[in-house]
């Protein structure tokens, strides 16, 4: 009977809501600013408050699942660090119950947003079928989730699935993480922008010229290369053939079935994947290269809530099991 | 009742048995040349003497598992590639019940012996304990065998944890696998007496210049090491950098709370070791980097057939799951 789970996506700069059936249908969604300046109690009171609207919709609700932007602690339910919600250790599955009532203490998942865009891609996207799957989201940062058995894998201390800060060039950028040369630094919009800009002040011809250096965006370069400007196109496969490395390793050490490129930046598509599928025919072993079909996420923008609302679906499966 | 469990580790020279229990004690062993030349149907005639011999030991026995120096498909229990053994999609597991009876039809396990490793350390070694955890072995080649949430991974087609041919270097060596760089290139033993012989020739000092420059073996360099010879160390120290560049991949991955290095060059201890430690601390994200202990194997000799017989446990409870 209970065939409904809300999903909220916590961003830095929104919270989006959903609410779906078992078959991922979004019946009803939400949306308001995260207002991060306001304290993280103003923030839980308007997750509670799209919470509260989306259950008006619907009811039996099986639970609730949110996404956020940052480290969590999954078992635990705690935002660990989140830098665009400036939280740290915010105890975020606690602090929704306290607000909702403890009927709902068993029924409030929280997990960081890739991981719950992962689940969302297995069940409702592009991975439908696979067990076994990476997703990545390449945009403001290059970041991971990964289902393993058709189970979200978090490791040992919830830090499994982050690609975005292989070193892939020990000699190259500072990353925000504090080392050189991460896929980040390589492959995220922040990073294509950079490279391009660096073209242009270089005296390489492009249409990006006409927009100026410096304010250049990768959202700009993605649209420049998809009219057919060749200095955008060699950026962005420059910024694929990274991704496509890092991905090699992935290959050969978890051999997924697939692997699935999401975020601002797959909006590229194949000028961005196919770089990236030829750096890991090159650089994984053939069968493994064979076994991982490198695709573009199925799901569009409400993706970060139904993801959020799937790992009501997997939290209900772990309990079952245990 | 059922507390007994045979192990067989099969090589390409020798196939060693072991009786073990529960707790991992060693009842009994045996040992024969594989003998490769006489024939598939020989060598699994020679597998089942030494069980034979074993079972004689104690009774009753839960089961039989036998790790194969190869690529394997654990679910079917085919040896799907070992070049030691010259052998390609055998069905080592239905061979060996073949011979044993069918009462033993749900009781036999085949797996790559780096899992077999992987597990034995997890029971009974250096990995008791933990749940997540990475088992490498450095000699001829460079293999790995995988520990998640307590069970073996496999991956999508059974091509998880191989670590060896993770490509650190593209413009590096070629390897056996046809690509180049490949960590097995950089960090196997052939790869250190190549290494050491590419020293002695540019006329480097060294006590390894007194055994000659041709036959020289990554044995030879160990013990050079040791002894304190400084080029067998600084050539020990660039192995292990390397294996821990290709760690540090594994750890931001899986997030693993333990990564335990066995194999003939481990007998070089933290020579080889700290320096994959000093790579792992810089190149891994602070948290999971501290979060993975890098240690010796703690299983001496007998590790291969004890592992091997751990397979048994594992898979009993995989039926008991299931």
């Amino acid at each position: 009977m209970e065939n409904y789970a809300i999903g909220i996506d916590l961003g830095g700069t929104k919270i989006e809501g959903a609410l779906i059936d078992r078959a991922g249908a979004v019946l009803a969604q939400t949306r308001q600013l995260t207002a991060v300046e306001e304290g993280v109690d103003a923030v839980v009171g308007r997750i509670a408050g799209c919470i509260g609207a989306l259950m008006r919709d619907a009811q039996p609700i099986s639970g609730i699942g949110i996404g956020a932007a940052g480290m969590t602690d999954s078992r635990r339910g705690v935002v660990l660090m989140a830098s665009n919600l400036k939280w740290e250790n915010v105890p975020l599955r606690d602090l929704v119950i306290e607000r909702l009532g403890a009927a709902w203490a068993q029924r409030v998942w929280v997990d960081k947003d890739t991981n719950a865009a992962a689940l969302g891609e297995m069940l409702y996207g592009a991975g439908q079928g696979a067990k076994h799957l990476l997703y990545v989201t390449v945009g403001t940062g290059v970041g991971g989730g990964m289902v393993l058995d058709g189970r979200l894998y978090h490791g040992a201390t919830e830090g499994a699935s982050d690609i975005g800060h292989l070193v892939l060039e020990p000699e190259g950028e500072v990353c925000g993480c504090g080392k050189r040369g991460c896929l980040e630094t390589l492959a995220s919009g922040p990073a294509i922008a950079r490279e391009a800009h660096a073209a242009l002040e270089r005296g390489e011809s492009s249409a990006l010229v006409a927009l100026g250096h410096d304010g250049l965006s990768a959202v700009e370069v993605v649209e420049a290369a998809r009219a057919g400007d060749a200095l955008a196109r060699s950026v962005l496969a420059r910024a694929g053939r990274y991704l496509g490395i890092a991905l090699a390793y992935y290959v050969d050490l978890n051999n997924p079935e697939c692997i699935i490129i999401g975020g601002g930046v797959s909006a590229a598509g194949n000028l961005l994947v196919e770089p990236a599928r030829q750096a890991v025919a090159e650089r994984a072993l053939t069968n493994n290269a064979k076994a991982a079909q490198i695709v573009l996420a199925g799901l569009g923008s409400e993706s970060g809530a139904v993801g959020a609302a799937a790992l009501v679906w997997h939290g209900l499966q772990a309990q079952g099991e245990s």
